[in-house]
């Protein structure tokens, strides 16, 4: 069972528009925040360091639902909900891909968050493969 | 346990702010949707139908996790976690109340929805009691 996401939204998820994350706790409590993505052909990529809870999340049970809402219209937007799988592969390559297109820096480290954070952390990228999408407006 | 919603972010929850709401499927698998708001003390209320998936989730798990991002600045929004309870009182109000401050129609039927869908479904009151508050920005 796999979804695309129509050429009519793409735009919501090859950004620069912040997208609502959500994940779930081991409760079934929902958790969310607001991500950064990138489309890389059918499926999402998005970036997370390994403690935080959306991560600790989704090494649980991992399912996500992202929400991407035209700042604009909130009547257009698009939710994505599917599998996710995550790698250290190539993970400081897209943060500073990311913060480039969201906030003009040329690096994530050093640009965004501060430059020794590098050593205190370990970031990697989630992907996405989309089961449902429900496009709208 | 409860979290009070911070005067510096009421105005997201206030409206007319359209927030990201995410409950649970019985799997882990999160679903998120776009909603209309209003803040009710420390509470959070919005509204729902019982046959959208949102609601059979809150039956299910009533958890949910909402996220309301400033449109003009993605960086400034609040995560209110917490516990909901649903009720048939006073929706009809609530739905109108909402429909004003979001779109400024008198009415939800005959003005955002055909006037016919009123005998076609149950709309009821979602009730918000924060546990978790995450104000950023």
């Amino acid at each position: 069972m796999s979804a695309q996401i129509p050429e009519s939204h793409k735009d919501l998820i090859a950004g620069p528009v912040c997208a609502t994350v959500s994940t779930t706790f081991e409760d079934g409590q929902p958790q969310s925040s607001v991500i950064w993505t990138k489309l890389d052909g059918d499926n999402i990529q998005f970036s997370v360091t390994t403690t935080r809870q959306k991560a600790k999340n989704m090494e649980a049970t991992p399912k996500v639902s992202l929400l991407a809402m035209d700042p604009q219209n909130p009547y257009r937007y698009i939710e994505v909900r599917g599998a996710v799988s995550m790698t250290q592969d190539g993970a400081y390559d897209l943060i500073d891909e990311l913060a480039k297109l969201y906030v003009n820096k040329d690096e994530y480290y050093g640009g965004v968050a501060p430059a020794e954070q590098k050593e205190k952390e370990q970031r990697v990228i989630v992907t996405l493969t989309p089961t449902k999408v429900y496009a709208h407006g």
